[in-house]
């Protein structure tokens, strides 16, 4: 966490923050081993590149009254590559996202981009610029933990704001129910947003005890014969949050003692629509340029309601479908404020598609194999598109390998506060603002480790990737596939991949050694709930029997 | 086979054609069952809208000169569903298809085109708008089999022909060994092709020998111990050759004694690309409106040659992104002469990938299961994009279920050559043209009818797919899949299509029932070979010893 040493904040805030109060430093950002290898082959071109891209940023900035490019990030959930944004590929799922293809169409596809194999692990990787397992950050927690995102880290929010951004949090956040995890205690000057996840919100509801989807949460959903502990199914749990940056968060929109309903779920995903629009509204307003995130909790869905809008009919399907439109009225947002121009969107997914609900859901896994919670590409390749009119042509497209944490490292750099990027741990998330500027073939990544949660799984390099062997199973065993041959990692023929086992057993004794020299940080960790004003009765009593049985 | 009756010809083909002779005729066409259920509901709405679509025809005509519009149907070989075509997907491959996906932005994707499960069937099911079934054909025939395609069907070119275009066929062919399969005989006035295929073209080879793609033909490929029959293997086969209507064919490229290469594969190729940029000239010179057919044999290919051009590397992944070069010249011929607007340029492929090369071809199953010979999705859906710019609004799609086989009825419709097409047996091909005219949404099937050789596979019905029971099991174990939710055919979910099972065998049934009122033709059976004026020795010995060991 980083603060503004001008932004009057609570004591006992200041003291937890404190350790990570970070300042303006300078010497070379501490990437990973295998970027190093990169940038000996290439640090020349690259300083010279960079000469270009730094005039280019000037050259933006002055045109745009000295200000660096606003930036909305849009990150969707559980969505399979191939869903969203190519007009063809819509015909095969019958699911028609037509604004997505627009702003595709307007912009470039990034058609190489990794993210963390679910949700609060590619959340995590974007704030910070690091592999999750990094800050202790390794499953997602949907019920109450105490546990969450560090004080200690750094988020690309802080550095943002530090760089003189506004910044605005609406949406799925998922790092943690702890006060230190919650966006407006990690750079986000207003957040709104719900603790938990969908799981909790659309599931664990009467609703969702008839779908079909999910059986044994509600007491509705069977007779209760035989149970003898009465808690071991979650409650109580908060809902959804809002707060500024510096106070303390409250629950709205569920009275104590209500029950939670997905009609509730329904009115929290227009309520978060609707203050994003309005955010733009305030956020364009302001002198200051700004960040401004936005996560939608649709199209993760698990109850089939409304009216059917798409010819798919599956209960994610639908939910992708209407947030289509939901996003069109966002970009239409943005141009109707007359900051279209200089305004970056990227839109993307956190992670493949919940194949459990494959067939159901009416999401596919489609061109990769696998999905969320895998280091297959099923789980780690989603879809992602960004606009940039001033700066990039309509309909490119860029092949480089990107990985979500370059999001980090390329927003710090433009909007100019690269130098609040934390010179003192790893960060892996390399700087692609030659890639955006400059055109596809000027990335700076060709390689990825990818974790299923604290367990490194799969390393990728160019177009190969090296499924590790199980543990004390010789290396020489290990598949490696050619993705572009093969994209579904189907064949990892011994004789194409002999050449490569001794390099890709180097790549991961460097990724090691790194690891030893700079030791991840732990998880943070505190009494759940706190810094909420309005806790309900039943959260209380959660969270008191959370410490009963945890202690 | 439908003769113009002023066209002089030998008298001997003429007996052999007697028989087909086909005049004008009346009265309905013969469709499936299926269709007829569709048409007692739609009569009225298709009647109305047939005659806009006739209106819009002639004024169409009017405008170019009283001719009815040119067709260019090109059809490569083997290639996955979303290949080639759509921009992102070739970043997903390596492959590079700009000229195609720049052909797919100029005109409409058929995004629900079916083929046959391999060559040879789809291709008869396109030029007699028939499943290949009807005619007797079932599979691939690579070597001397004596058998092809009948005179007693009626081809695609004979409608047109006596429609009054001019006909060409340059590239593969693959309809059988004996002259009256040979397409100069089947409505082509001019014909460049081989006999067989790929197999013998590109695999039977001393480079195929030495590729590690098939092991075993080439006698330099391993040594000769314990071979006790010398001909197992096939030797001697015919060709290239090239013919007139009524004419005999002449073998080129290959002189008596000497060994077909990769060399000699890699000149037929360009050889098929010079005479269709030839021909184009020479057609659009003429009064008549013209058909050509281009089927190139690339990206089939079995050797590593040449300089590498491709990311991918694979050698059909090679083959294709040097194909997509060459349509590209094809293309610009087009324009170039002045007559895109009311040329029709159809590409697609002929059926899917080879699956067993995937891996090492460089192409992959992508987004639907199985390939060739298969009756899922992989094997029988296709890339298909058809340019038309008079009519067809840049960028647009069709997700309205095409069969190979309505290309034959909507081209006749097209070329004002309806009353040609026979009344004496089923003619599958369903007429699209309101949907080329009127767009998506306007297409008059809903089904297919999956044959694997002689068996019935899958039926498909709107977005569900019938995968029929093996025989004696029961129908209520049949997988029903739905194509939206579930492209690559995973989760035959019971509760899913219990509601189904009886309409599907009701259509299983009804389609029996057709057969059995219009029983299948024969397929065409002759001494191989004849009609060629100057068979190699080699080629006359192997046919020696193909009648004594199948006498």
């Amino acid at each position: 966490m980083i603060q503004r040493l001008n932004t009057p904040t609570a004591a006992a805030f200041f003291i937890v923050s404190l350790a990570s109060l970070a300042m303006a430093q300078s010497g070379p950002i501490i990437h990973d081993a295998e970027y190093d290898i990169l940038f000996e082959q290439h640090a020349e071109d690259w300083a010279e590149q960079d000469a270009r891209v730094d005039q280019r940023l000037n050259e933006l900035r002055e045109a745009n009254g000295g200000k660096p490019p606003n930036i909305v990030y849009i990150l969707i959930d559980d969505v399979s590559f191939g869903q969203m944004g190519i007009p063809i590929m819509n015909d095969v799922s019958g699911i028609a996202t037509p604004r997505i293809n627009q702003l595709a169409a307007e912009g470039a596809a990034l058609t190489r981009m990794y993210t963390e194999v679910s949700c609060t692990p590619t959340r995590t990787a974007l704030l910070t610029g690091r592999l999750p397992v990094r800050a202790g950050v390794t499953d997602v927690k949907g019920v109450i933990v105490g546990e969450g995102l560090s004080a200690e880290e750094v988020t690309v929010a802080e550095v943002l704001k530090q760089s003189g951004y506004n910044t605005s949090h609406v949406g799925k956040w998922h790092q943690g129910d702890i006060n230190e995890a919650f966006p407006h205690n990690q750079g986000f000057d207003k957040a709104f947003f719900p603790v938990h996840q969908q799981v909790q919100l659309s599931l664990m509801t009467p609703e969702g005890a008839r779908s079909g989807n999910l059986v044994g949460w509600h007491s509705t959903g069977q007779s209760q014969g035989y149970v003898i502990d009465a808690f071991f199914k979650p409650f109580g749990l908060v809902t959804g949050l809002e707060a500024e940056a510096g106070g303390n968060a409250i629950e709205v929109g569920l009275e104590p003692g209500e029950e939670w309903t997905q009609s509730h779920y329904i009115e929290m995903n227009e309520r978060y629509q609707r203050q994003t629009l309005e955010e733009l509204d305030r956020l364009a307003s302001e002198e200051e340029p700004f960040f401004l995130q936005y996560w939608p909790l649709w199209p993760i869905n698990f109850v089939q309601d409304g009216e059917y809008v798409s010819r798919n009919g599956g209960f994610q399907a639908e939910k992708l479908q209407v947030l289509d439109g939901m996003l069109g009225e966002v970009f239409d947002k943005v141009d109707d404020l007359g900051i279209g121009g200089h305004t970056i969107v990227i839109l993307m997914s956190d992670n493949g598609l919940m194949y459990q609900f494959e067939g159901k859901s009416g999401f596919s896994q489609l061109i990769y194999r696998g999905g969320k919670t895998q280091h297959l590409e099923g789980g780690v390749r989603v879809d992602a598109y960004i606009r940039w009119p001033d700066v990039i042509a309509p309909g490119s497209r860029m092949a480089d390998i990107v990985h979500v944490s370059d999001l980090f490292t390329t927003f710090a750099r433009l909007g100019g506060g690269k130098e609040f990027i934390p010179r003192d741990r790893v960060i892996d998330g390399i700087d692609q603002t030659a890639l955006l500027l400059e055109g596809d073939g000027n990335g700076r990544r060709d390689f990825v480790y990818i974790y299923e949660g604290p367990v490194l799984r799969s390393v990728v390099k160019q177009e190969y990737k090296l499924h590790l062997p199980a543990p004390g199973a010789p290396a020489a065993t290990a598949g490696v596939y050619n993705l572009l041959r093969d994209p579904r990692e189907m064949f990892p023929f011994v004789e194409n991949s002999l050449w490569s086992s001794a390099s890709f057993q180097d790549m991961v004794k460097r990724h090691l050694k790194r690891i030893a020299e700079y030791p991840h940080l732990p998880l943070g960790t505190d009494v759940p709930y706190e810094g909420i004003d309005n806790l309900r009765p039943e959260s209380i009593k959660a969270r008191e029997l959370f410490f009963s049985r945890n202690k």
